[in-house]
C-alpha cells in the first residue's frame, strides 16, 4: 500500500492536534508526518503513533517531498505558504476560511459533494465547523425534498476559538465560582455563565462574518445558490461541541419520520431521537465522537413544508480535523 | 394613597422572592404582605421594607381579607387555592402555566395588551417568561407592519427551573472543574458546559409543553390566531437571563434602522445595538434588570420581508415578578 508524507500546518494548535490524532486513529497511510508551526513553538514536540516528534517551523520550503499539507494555523498562514506547498507538488487541504469562497478552489464535504474534488487545483477548502455539520444533516432531505429556506441559530463551543479560549472558560469558571471577577480577554464579553451572540466580526449588513459563512458556504457545498439561509452564531460556555437549532422550509411536504428514516441512512450521521427517553444530542455526550447526531427532528406547526431539527457534532472533528482527514482519505482512494 | 393587601404564594421560591423584592422596589403600596407557602416552609422569615415577615401556611382560608394574591408555586397549587382566592374577593395574578390558555383567563404582559385585563373574572395569568420578553420586543413590529411568522430559539437559563437547578449547576460545575463527575438530577442531563435541548417535557408532536406555551402565548396575546410561530426551547448553563434569537417574517418590508426606531421609543424596551463596539445583550449583563433587552438588529437576507434579531431579558423579573406586579399597578391605576 503506498504511504504519504503529510505536513500538519499548526500542529501545535487544538485544531493541529486533532488532526494529528485524526491521522493515527483513522490509520492514515503515513510515510513520514510533519507537524509544523511558526519559530514560537518549533522545537516542541507532538506525540504520533507512539513516537515523539519535533515541530518543526514553518519555511517556504517546508514543503518539498510533501504529498498532503493539512493547514490549521489562520487564514494569513494559509494566503502566505499554501501557494509555496503547492508549487512544491503538495495537495492542500486547508481549513481556514482564506480560499474557501474562491471559485478555483472546491470547497468539500465528502459526504455531501465528493465530486467537486476532482475539479481541485492543488488547494481543497474544508469548510466552517458549523457549516460543515449543517449540510451532512441537510443533504438527505435537500435531495428528497429540495429546500427553499433554513433559519439556524449556534450554539457554538469555545474550542473554535482555539487553546486559549478553553483556558479563559475554565479559569474564569473557577473564578467566578469563587466570587471572583475574572475579566475577559480572548472574548469581548465574559464567557462562563453566559452567552455571546457574536463570533468573528462584524458586517455592514448586521451580520457577523460567522454567519455569512455559513450561508454562503452552504450555498456553495449544495452547489445551489438560490437556496435561501439565514444565521445567528452563538458562542455558549461549552469546551467542545457545537449544536444548531435548524428550522427548514423544504420545497415539496416531507413527514418528520421520512426525514428520520433519510438520516438514519445518511453517512456521518447519527440519529438520537427518542424523546420520551431523554434522547437528544447534547454537546457533551458528541465530543470525542465523529457523527454529525441528529435530534427533535419535527414537522413545524407554523408552515406546511418545514422541519425542524437539532444538530450536535464534535467540532475539532467534524467540523475540521475530520473532514480534512476524510478528504485526503477521499483523493488517496479515487 | 389606598394601600393593599397582597399575597405572594411560593413566597420561599426563586420568582416568589423575587416578587417580593420587586414590590418593595417598585413602591408598591402595601398595607400588609403575606407570604404563603406549603407547610415545609411555613415558619421561615422573609424580609420586606427592613421589616421580618414570618412564611405562613398556605391554606383555603388564606386569603380572607388579600387584595391581591401573586402565585408562583407550580401549576397544581394555582389550580387548587386560586378559586378560593377568587372566592374571598382577592384578584389572582398566576404565574404558572394553569390557567393561561383557559379563554376566561386574560394573559396580559401590560406593554402589550393592557386592554386584555377589563374582561378578568378575578385571575389574570402572566405569560410564560420565553414569550414575555418575545411579545414585548414583537408588538412594535407588529403594529407597525404586521408579522407573518416567527422562527425562535431560545438560551434560556437555568434559574427558570427554580432554586436547585441553581444549586445543580453551581455544583456541578465546580466539581467539573476539579476533574469529578456530578450526576445530574434536576435536569435530565448534565447542565454545566453543555446545553439540553429540553424544557419541559415532550408532546406527541415532539415539541415541549415549553415551545407550544411560545406558540400558543404570543397568539393569544397577540389577539391574533393566524400569527405563525415556531420555537426550540433549549436550556444553557447560565445563571439568570434568558436569550433568545428571533426570526421574524413581517408582512411589510421594513428596514433595520426602522425596527431600531421603533424599539427604542417601545415601553419595556432597551436597545443595545452597536455591534462595532461589542454593544449586543448578553444574560450576564442583562441580569437584574428591569428591561427586555434587544440587539443584533438585522434584515434578513433569505427572504425580502425578514427581520432578525436577538433578545435578553431577566427571566424571573420582566419574564416573572416583575411582570406579574406591573399587572397589579396596572389594575390599582385604572
Amino acid at each position: 500500500m503506498k504511504e504519504y508524507v503529510v505536513a500538519v500546518v499548526g500542529a501545535t494548535g487544538v485544531v493541529g492536534k486533532e488532526m494529528i490524532d485524526t491521522l493515527e486513529s483513522r490509520e492514515f497511510p503515513i510515510k513520514r508526518l510533519i507537524p509544523l508551526a511558526s519559530e514560537r513553538s518549533a522545537g516542541s514536540t507532538i506525540s504520533f503513533n507512539e513516537k515523539s516528534i519535533r515541530v518543526e517551523e514553518l519555511t517556504e520550503s517546508s514543503f518539498e517531498g510533501v504529498d498532503f499539507a493539512l493547514f490549521s494555523a489562520g487564514g494569513s498562514i494559509s494566503e502566505k505558504y499554501a501557494p509555496f506547498a503547492v508549487k512544491s507538488g503538495c495537495i492542500v487541504i486547508d481549513n481556514t476560511s482564506h480560499f474557501r469562497m474562491d471559485p478555483t478552489v472546491p470547497l468539500v464535504v465528502p459526504e455531501v459533494n465528493p465530486g467537486a474534488l476532482k475539479d481541485h487545483k492543488g488547494i481543497i477548502a474544508n469548510p466552517n465547523c458549523s457549516t460543515a455539520q449543517m449540510v451532512v444533516a441537510l443533504k438527505p432531505i435537500y435531495d428528497a425534498v429540495g429546500i427553499e429556506r433554513v433559519v439556524v441559530s449556534t450554539y457554538q463551543s469555545v474550542s473554535g476559538a482555539g487553546k486559549s479560549a478553553l483556558e479563559e472558560l475554565e479559569n474564569q469558571s473557577r473564578v467566578n465560582l469563587s466570587g471572583g471577577n475574572y475579566p475577559p480577554s480572548v472574548f469581548t464579553h465574559p464567557i462562563a455563565f453566559n452567552v455571546i451572540p457574536q463570533i468573528d466580526s462584524f458586517l455592514e449588513s448586521g451580520y457577523t462574518k460567522e454567519e455569512m459563512k455559513m450561508i454562503q458556504e452552504t450555498q456553495k457545498i449544495l452547489n445551489d445558490p438560490a437556496i435561501r439561509v439565514t444565521a445567528t452564531a452563538v458562542r455558549v460556555p461549552v469546551f467542545v461541541g457545537h449544536s444548531e437549532s435548524i428550522n427548514i422550509q423544504t420545497k415539496q411536504k416531507i413527514t418528520a419520520q421520512k426525514v428520520r428514516e433519510l438520516l438514519e441512512n445518511a453517512p456521518g450521521v447519527e440519529v438520537m431521537d427518542a424523546p420520551e427517553n431523554f434522547e437528544y444530542p447534547t454537546p457533551r455526550s458528541a465530543a470525542g465522537q465523529d457523527a454529525v447526531f441528529v435530534g427533535r427532528i419535527r414537522e413545524d406547526v407554523s408552515i406546511e413544508n418545514g422541519i425542524e431539527l437539532w444538530c450536535v457534532c464534535d467540532n475539532l472533528r467534524k467540523g475540521a480535523a475530520l473532514n480534512a482527514v476524510q478528504i485526503a482519505e477521499y483523493l488517496i482512494q479515487s
